[in-house]
This record gives C-alpha cells, sequence and structure tokens, in this order.
C-alpha cells in the first residue's frame, strides 16, 4: 500500500499501487474538477506532483497534448491519467482552481414568499382535423381552442410557432403542447403532451463565479444548482482588467461573451442530467449581475464603464429570445431571456435581485441593505424612495490582498475567538479540515477580538508589547503579526497569521464601508437611530459574525437584533423575476426609483473615511456598545 | 453590312461585322437580361443561333463555363460574347425566358388616397455626453431626449440598438439616428444623420412572377418598380407541382425559399441602384401572395393546401424581424417584416391586399370584385360584412393552353374586331410589333366579336358554313378554326389562328368565373340587379375589354358604367400596408370578416357550372344587352 497525501486539504488514503489518482481523489469526496468525466479530453484535473514523480507511468498521448512542455517540467500531470505508484509515500498538490464543488456559497440565497407565475406556461390541445366545413388554418383553429378550453384570448402565434404547427400536428397525432409566453403569445409547439417538463433558469454571473439555478417552472421549486468560476476569468481577474481585454477588439469582445454563454451552457448540461431533464425544455431564463457582467454577457461595450462617470449603455430590463445572442445557449431555440434592471455602472442588475429579494419585508421604515463584495453596494430604503451608492471596499474581505486570506472554502478559518487573558487562540474551520488559511468572517471575528483583547489599538496598531506575554505576537518581516494557528496545526506547514500590513487592508475596506453608509444617510437625511433594520447581503455575508463587524465599525451601531445577514440575495432575486411577472415589474420600479449618490462628489468623503478608518470610527460615542465593551475590558 | 434579324421579336438590323452582338440588341430596345451587365458573369444572356452559327468567333472561356455542352451543340451562345459574323444574314432566336423588361404588367397598379404613416420612422438627436452630474445610462439619456425632442413616450430600445448605440455614438460625435417602429420600440441606431435614407418594401410574390416596390418612407413616393420571374418555377411550374416538390423533403421546402429569398433580394439591388439609395436603408417589408406562395416564403409547409380541404397553416398577418428568416433578406438587418393576412387556402395575401385597394372606394352597397388569374377569386362585399370564393379557372385567360395564347408581353395581340359583313379582322398588338401569339383580352375580344357575328353560337361551336364566305373560316387539325392574322402579318411565319379548342378551353374559364359570380351572390343574398359596382383586377384585367368579357358571360350583366378594370391591385395594396398602419389593422379586419364559401360544396355548382358554358349564358334573358345586341345582329 501507498501512503497518499493530498495537499492543501491533507486528505490522506492508504491506496493499492496502480489505482487511478483521479477516483482515488473521488473516494476521498476530493472534487477535482473534470469537465470531461476523467476520459482524457479537457485537461482540467491538472495537479502538482510533489514527490514520487519518477515512479510515475509515462505521459499518456492526452497529457503530452493538454499540459505544456513548462507545465510538465514544473511536474503537473493530469490525475485522470496516472495511476498512484509504488511507493511508501505519494504527494499531491491540487490547485485550488482545480478543487471545486466545495465552494461554501450560499448559491440557494434566501427563500421569500411569493405566488407562482411564470410568465412561461404549457397548454396541451387536441385539435381536429381540419374538415370541409372547418377549413380554418390550423393557427385558427389552435387559438380558438386555447380559447375555449383555456380562456386564452388575444394569443398570437408566433412565426417559429407556425413553423412548427403542421409537423408536431402530425406527430402528436393532433395532440400537441402550446408554450405560451406573458399569455400572450405561443412562442414554441411541442408534439405531444410534453407539459410536465417545463423549466427556467435563473443565472446570477458573478465577476468570480457563476451560479445556476434550474427551477421547475409548473411548481416553481428550485430543482438543481450549480456553480462554477466565470470563464472569463482568464482574460482579466478583476471588472477593470476585463473591461480593458474587451475593448482591445469587437473580437475580444465577442470572446467575453462567448465563454460566458459556453460556462452556462455546460452548468446547464450538468443540472439537466442531475435532473434528467431535456436542455430544449428550458423556456425561460433570468440574468443578474454586476452592471459589467451584464454588458459582457450581452456583448454591449462595456467601454463608459471603465471611465468616470462609470456610465452603462443600459440601465432597464431586457427582454430578448435566445436566439438574439450571437452564440446559442443550450435552452430551446425560442426562450425567452430576462436581463433585470440597474440603477448605474456601479450598482447592477445584481443589487436589483438583491432588493427584489428584501422587498416583501420591506416597510415604511428606513432599512440599510448592505451587499458585499469588491464592491460594496449600500441602499437605503425610505418609504417610497430609495437612494443607493457603491464603495471600493476591495477584496480583503474576500480573502484577497491578505497574507493567509482565502476564500470562504472548506479549510478555511471562519471563526476566531482568543482568550482575553491567556490571548490563546480557538478557531474553527469550514469542513473541519486542518486550516490552510483564513476566510473573510474569520479575519473579522479576528479584528474584533484583537480589538477587545488589546492586540491592536483603535487605530489598527498592533500592540507589540505582548511579546512578553504570548508567542503568538511576533515580529514577522512585514513588522509586528499574530498567529491564529501554529503549523502543526494547519494542512499548509506553515503559521496561519494575521500581520499589520493585513490589518491596514482591512481597515481600508471596513472604512469604505462605514463611511459609505454615513454618506448615504446624511444624503438621505435619515439619522442613524432611524434605521430599524439592517441587511447584509453577499456570499461574504453568510458567514459573517454581525456582532464582529459591529465591533470593528463595519457598518452604524445597530441592534443586533436589527440586523438580519442573508445570504446571495442575487440569486434569490433572479429565481423570483423568473417565476413571477409581478417580480420583474417591481424590479423595474425599483430600478426607476432607486436613485444613485456618487459617493466620490461628496464633499465630506475624505474626512468621513478618515474617520471611519479608526475602530470602531475616530469618535467612540458614536459606538456606545463598542465603547461599553472597551471600557469592560480595560478596567477588568 | 450584316442583316442582324432576332426572332421571335423581328427586330432587323444592319450592322457593321464584329459589333458585340449584347449591345446591338440593346441599341434595337430590345431587353435581353444579362444580371452582370455583360461581363459574361452571369450566363442569363443566352441566345440560339439560328443562321451564320459557324462563321463566329470561337466559344469564350465564360461561354465553354456557363453553357453546357448540349447547349453548345444546340447552337446556344451568350449574347455578350459573340460578334456579329461577316455574312449577308444572321439570324437569332432569343428564347422568352432571356427576354426581359417588356412584361406588360401593371406592376404599379391603382393609385388609391391614403394618409402617409409608415410604422418605421427616423429620428436624429443629439446625446450630451455623460458627466458626474447625469451619469444615467446612454439608454435612459436617448429616451430622454426623444421624449423631449420628439414626444416619443413609452419607448424601448431593443437590444440589437442596445449594442449599436455606444459606437454610433462614438462615430457620430453625439449625433445619431434612431430607427423607430411603431412609435414604441427602436429597432437600430446608425451614427450621424441619415434621415434622408428611408425605405421600405413591397413585395407581391406571384406565382409564375415577382413584382418589388421600392418606397421612399420619407415621402410615401414610389422610387423604383422591378419584376422578375419567380424563381421557384424551375422547381414547379404551377402551385401543385411546387407543392409536390416541397413535400418531398425538408430540404426542399428550404430551397424554395431559399430562391424566392434571392429573387428578391436581386430586385432589391436592382433597384437601389437605379435610386442610389442602400439596401441598408430598407427597414420594412410588407409581403402579399397567394397563401402558397406566401407559406413558401415564410418556410411553412404547404402540406395541407395541396388536399382538401386546403387549410392554410396561418390565415392572420405575421410581423417578424428579417432576421428570423433562415436565408437573409437585402435590407436592414433589423428590418421588419409583415407578411398579410389571407382569407383561406385559396384566397389569399394578395387577394386581401386586393380589397384593402378597393376599401377607399367601398360603400354599404353591394360589390363584386374579381381578381383573375388561373385561381380566379370572387369576393362579394355587402355592408360590413363581406364572402369570398375561389374558382379555378385554369390559365386560358393568362395564354396557356390556347394554341397561340400567350402572355401580355410585346407582340401579343391584345385588340380585335372583326367586321360583321366582310368577317376581316382588325388587330392591335403589344408594343405595335408583328404579332406573334394572342393575349388573353384579345381571346376575349376574339370571342365576343366571333358570338355577335355568328362565326360561333352560343353553345361555342364554330360555324363551319362560314367557310364559303371567308377563308379566314377553315378545317384545321383540331377541326374549325378561324384565322386571326395570316402569316405574311405575324412575326412567326405561321397563321394565327383561333381553334375549336381554344374555345372549349375559354368556355371552361369563363363558365367558372360566372358560376363562381352566381353561386357567390346566391349565398350573399344579393341579386344581380343591386350589384352596384363590379371590379375587375388582375394582370390580365387591365388590358380587358369589359364589354367585350361582359358579351361572352365573364361576367353577370352590370351596365358598362359599373365595371371598373383595375390593374394589379395586390401590389398597391401591399403598398398601402407598407405605408399605413392603418390599413394593416384595416387587411386584418378584411381577413376576419370575409366568410369563405367552398363553392365545390354546392350543390348547384354543376348545374350552374353547365349554364355558364353557354355564350353568355344558358338563359339569354340573364343577359338583355347581349340579347338585344344577338337579336339586332341576326335581324340586321
Amino acid at each position: 500500500m501507498t501512503e497518499v497525501l493530498f495537499k492543501p486539504s491533507a486528505k490522506r488514503a492508504q491506496a493499492v499501487p496502480g489505482t487511478n489518482v483521479l477516483e482515488l481523489a473521488r473516494g476521498l469526496k476530493l472534487n477535482i474538477t473534470s469537465a470531461c468525466g476523467g476520459k482524457g479530453k479537457c485537461g482540467k484535473c491538472k495537479v502538482l506532483i510533489e514527490e514520487g514523480r519518477e515512479a510515475l507511468n509515462a505521459y499518456t498521448d492526452a497529457e503530452l497534448q493538454l499540459l505544456s512542455p513548462q507545465e510538465r517540467e514544473r511536474g503537473y500531470r493530469l490525475s485522470c491519467a496516472i495511476s498512484v505508484p509504488d511507493l511508501p509515500r505519494f504527494t499531491i498538490t491540487v490547485p485550488s482552481e482545480v478543487e471545486a464543488g466545495m465552494l461554501r456559497l450560499q448559491v440557494e440565497g434566501l427563500e421569500v414568499p411569493l405566488a407562482l407565475a411564470p410568465l412561461v406556461r404549457k397548454y396541451v390541445t387536441t385539435l381536429s382535423q381540419a374538415t370541409m366545413e372547418d377549413n380554418r388554418s390550423d393557427e385558427d383553429r389552435l387559438l380558438d381552442t386555447l380559447q375555449r378550453e383555456h380562456g386564452l384570448a388575444n394569443l398570437a402565434l408566433s412565426y417559429e410557432g407556425a413553423k412548427q404547427l403542421p409537423s408536431a400536428m402530425e406527430q402528436g397525432q393532433g395532440v400537441i403542447t402550446s408554450i405560451i409566453w406573458e399569455q400572450s403569445r405561443i412562442i414554441a409547439i411541442e408534439p405531444g403532451d410534453t407539459a410536465s417538463q417545463c423549466f427556467g433558469l435563473a443565472v446570477d454571473i458573478g465577476t468570480t463565479k457563476i451560479a445556476c439555478f434550474l427551477v421547475d417552472l409548473n411548481s416553481g421549486q428550485l430543482t438543481a444548482v450549480s456553480s462554477s468560476l466565470n470563464p472569463q476569468t482568464p482574460y482579466g481577474e478583476d471588472v477593470v482588467s476585463r473591461i480593458a481585454f474587451a475593448l482591445e477588439s469587437q473580437d475580444n469582445l465577442s470572446k467575453l461573451q462567448e465563454v460566458v454563454l459556453e460556462g452556462i451552457n455546460q452548468m446547464v448540461e450538468e443540472s439537466c442530467k442531475q435532473v434528467g431533464c431535456r436542455p430544449e425544455h428550458i423556456y425561460e431564463g433570468c440574468f443578474v449581475g454586476n452592471t459589467c457582467m451584464m454588458h459582457l454577457f450581452l456583448g454591449l461595450s462595456p467601454k463608459h464603464l471603465a471611465f468616470s462617470p462609470y456610465c452603462p449603455v443600459v440601465r432597464k430590463g431586457l427582454t430578448l429570445e435566445a436566439r438574439r445572442l450571437p452564440f446559442s445557449l443550450r435552452m430551446h431555440h425560442n426562450a425567452m431571456l430576462y436581463a433585470l434592471p440597474a440603477v448605474a455602472g456601479f450598482v447592477g442588475a445584481d443589487n436589483i435581485a438583491v432588493q427584489l429579494t428584501m422587498e416583501p419585508s420591506r416597510s415604511e421604515k428606513p432599512r440599510l441593505i448592505l451587499d458585499i463584495g469588491t464592491n460594496t453596494e449600500i441602499v437605503l430604503q425610505n418609504g417610497d424612495s430609495a437612494l443607493a451608492c457603491s464603495c471600493a471596499s476591495g477584496p480583503a474581505f474576500e480573502g484577497m490582498q491578505v497574507k493567509h486570506g482565502m476564500k470562504a472554502e472548506a479549510g478555511a478559518i471562519e471563526k476566531v475567538e482568543i482568550d482575553p487573558t491567556s490571548l490563546e487562540v480557538d478557531f474553527q474551520t469550514i469542513g473541519g479540515r486542518k486550516p490552510i488559511g483564513i476566510c473573510g468572517s474569520g479575519v473579522v471575528d479576528a479584528l474584533a477580538q484583537f480589538l477587545s483583547t488589546g492586540i491592536m489599538g483603535r487605530n489598527g496598531r498592533m500592540n507589540g508589547e505582548l511579546a512578553q506575554r504570548t508567542p503568538r505576537m511576533r515580529k514577522g518581516t512585514q513588522g509586528w503579526e499574530f498567529v491564529i494557528a501554529w503549523d502543526e496545526e494547519t494542512a499548509i506547514d506553515s503559521d496561519i497569521v494575521i500581520t499589520q500590513e493585513d490589518i491596514s487592508e482591512l481597515q481600508k475596506a471596513k472604512a469604505a464601508i462605514h463611511s459609505g453608509c454615513v454618506l448615504l444617510l446624511k444624503q438621505g437625511g435619515v439619522g442613524e437611530e432611524d434605521i430599524t433594520e439592517l441587511v447584509v447581503a453577499g456570499a461574504f455575508g453568510q458567514y459573517l459574525n454581525p456582532e464582529s463587524a459591529r465591533i470593528i465599525g463595519m457598518y452604524p451601531e445597530i441592534p443586533l437584533e436589527q440586523v438580519q445577514v442573508v445570504g446571495n440575495a442575487a440569486g434569490t432575486g433572479a429565481r423570483m423575476a423568473l417565476v413571477s411577472k409581478e417580480a420583474r415589474q417591481r424590479a423595474e420600479e425599483i430600478s426607476h426609483q432607486v436613485r444613485y449618490y456618487e459617493l466620490g462628489a461628496d464633499p465630506d468623503f475624505m474626512r468621513e473615511y478618515a474617520n471611519s478608518m479608526f475602530f470602531p470610527y475616530a469618535n467612540l460615542d458614536k459606538f456606545p456598545q463598542t465603547k461599553k465593551l472597551l471600557e469592560e475590558i480595560s478596567h477588568g
């Protein structure tokens, strides 16, 4: 037997030499990406051989084709193409982009009460043959039958439906299924009774990841969820670099549109396989995303999104037939698409979807909605009106630009507690594994504990004197750092720390969000004490300890029972729009009502930002709870 | 000099040897078809060399490529590739399909009063750049400007328009032209001010010929007309054989759709060249044709049109974007198409268009509209209601199945007068040329004269005894025949006659039309004496002498001043629908109002048809004018 170690997850197995490595990984529930199912065709299951390289089987033809000479030189192999060698120990690193499926995304988001009223419906009819006495057109007889049997008046048969009608009648021996959109247009005709197969797709196109929700339109039930990396990522990690790539040529813009549609198509295939339905039975799609992602999805020029004043081409929702896109979507050819409206360049359809999700719980009283990400959108709802802004909070809360930062994936430290006396650390990881890094919610916990235990001051400076009390406080290459997990506790063979530089990054991020809240409230004429509810949305938000966030001053101090942490509300909003015409109308109304406030133009912006750089704020009186906490600790 | 003779037109010229034959023909106003303009690329200017073949220049490369060995063997050459040889005499036959442009088609039809209100309009705006203060989307700023400057509220920007907007703004330096459909949808955006270039296309798709009308939508003026043979003809001369071809496979149906679209595209190119405009500036198309032609144009299965009860797939008008057709039309990519509605399998959009044309002159009083062709549609309008039928009148009036019959082209005898005493004939040809045949109106004239001079009896039998009075009455190979033109008067080196068999064919045709009128009036409960107006439409109708038609009993005897002969009213109806939304709505109303009456199911059909086989009718009392005429002559 060979002892096989998969890094960074630290999963181990005793394997018989000759076992296929991809299969072994799957047995360990290690989700290595493979689009071809292990057939050596996709090249996605690439792994790095750390130990045992020389004992492996020779490169297969697939590997010679799919791996570059440089990759082979560095030790990469395709996991589907190699067998466990006959050695005592065999060590593999699975690159993070290859390990899929364990992302802890709350892609399902909130469930909100909503009456099922999808725009697409199927109606089955039996059409009599024309006779000498009734030689009306097939169209007339169909429309008449639909009116008589289903009460559908004023229907129109589309050109595509007309083309399908005669053969459908023949194949179905008179029994046909009409796919009707908005109770007004027959978009397609199918032979026989296919009423039970009626699906819709809601898609949330994020800069980094895409989530697809396959919904049974007959029941409104979610039948499958799939998510994957946005395949535009190789063309630019973030929005700005992706826009730059798109602006180089029309071909580049087309390429970005093509790959995102291909990515969605793959997810559709997966979801359909899972559910046992056919992509051709998907008749409608609803799409949300930030304004740039929506532009790229639609093939609209993102040029003006790159430069102030960041003006989008379209704001309103867009309804179009899937066939009008230059690249085909894996749906029925006559499927309808709806791209949700936006507010402005930096407050996109994803934010409208978040607002839509929160709509049923909306009241007349002021409410603040934070959708936290690389850009954080803040919406202040007050009566019928709403004000929105966007702050460049940066990716620190998503694990970027933080030394041991990582996404909220398996092995991330998501909760941190520090004993105020011993300064010992208790942590919890996603999936209960040995830690490989620390994610946003863990970092926020850590900062709150740093502040309350005096590990750092209100200005974010680490208290180096504590090095005398605990070895966790120490001088690193970049100044002071605090050890959250010792190397023997981790799966990465090194300590996991938070450095002074990390704190600076996080400080800027929280300052951006807090100052955004303050300036928006000021602009809306609403006092902090008037806020009756604060909603934190976004994949990050789901795992956030709202108390920790409040302690460090990420948002104004509001009673905790008034803070609601929701998951990926954008996807839920897309699903709402998919199954309810009313929800779409409401989305358009929201888009029209919300006024965009450009924070950069606020004369108080710099001052407020500077004040918000303090934990929780320059003037502690604005955070009486945190003030009390800090006083208790300093007295205790 | 060489004496050159072009047959069958009998045009002659004295030409210098070496003169290009195509150019020579053009100098004689002989319109030989040539799509490439004489460059040896299209092969359309094929002629048959009757005399002088051996003295011609050798085959050019173009001829070797474009003429089959069989064609070369038979003596075909390309007229653009050959020069007049140095011979005393050189004789060429121009095949009828090659001689174009002299068709005497009243493709322009009637002019009817109509308010100009096209669905497509262009609006020019100057869009300010987005600023920090006004960073609304391009869409919002455009819609706002269109509302402010042009009062256009509730507009929607189409997906295609959104894609064009940013680059149009850039190229036009803020000046853009919006192409707006139905005052509701921006279907396209162009850079700069292109308002003066706004065209529409009306198309009448006949089984045999297609007519295209290019209309300036800014003025409603007709700017160019072109017509050509329906390129589906090689796949089947008539509707039935074309349906048979289409039903063999989906590919065949596609082929028929493709060639008709290609044919239209060629005409569009020609018209645009003539006017000096670009096909991309055509934004709307209106299409009429019989039900089968419309099905083939749209790619709809014509299957049920071939079998009783001849049920079409669609009856209503169809509005669609040109891009939804599987083959592209030479128009703007986002152009809108409108296929006019029909009544039934045998009363098509072309008939609706005829009715539409007659709509402004419609009154509450009963009116009969005859649209004469291979199928003759008859409509009885009475108050708000209308009843329509179709009779299989056959192609005799169009020159088929008549010994010297021909279409109403140059060289056709179109008028005939016979002296009652001498029985000598006076005739008139289209274009004043030597006759090569006799067309429908000539035949009708001849029959009326035959009847009134006693050359034939009321049962259609020729009076052989007259052979003693005139050599024109003689025994031919098929029984009695009457010479209309002697060989020395013709361009075909033979006499032009009307035979007893010809009369039988024409008798059946007129019987079908007349019995259709009678049965429709009976079904509609309208007496012949109540008819206040009788309209004869169709290319045939334009040249018809209504008195001759009445004498022979083609339709009920109605005072001549109540008979109106109009031309190709179908094309005019298509043009009306092109420039007026109201006309479209009216077309839909007509389609909905008109009740189709199936003549074949009428129990009196055979009896009425038999009675109508007499000239003018079995019971002469129904035709008092003709009765009086016949009495006068027999007494005189």
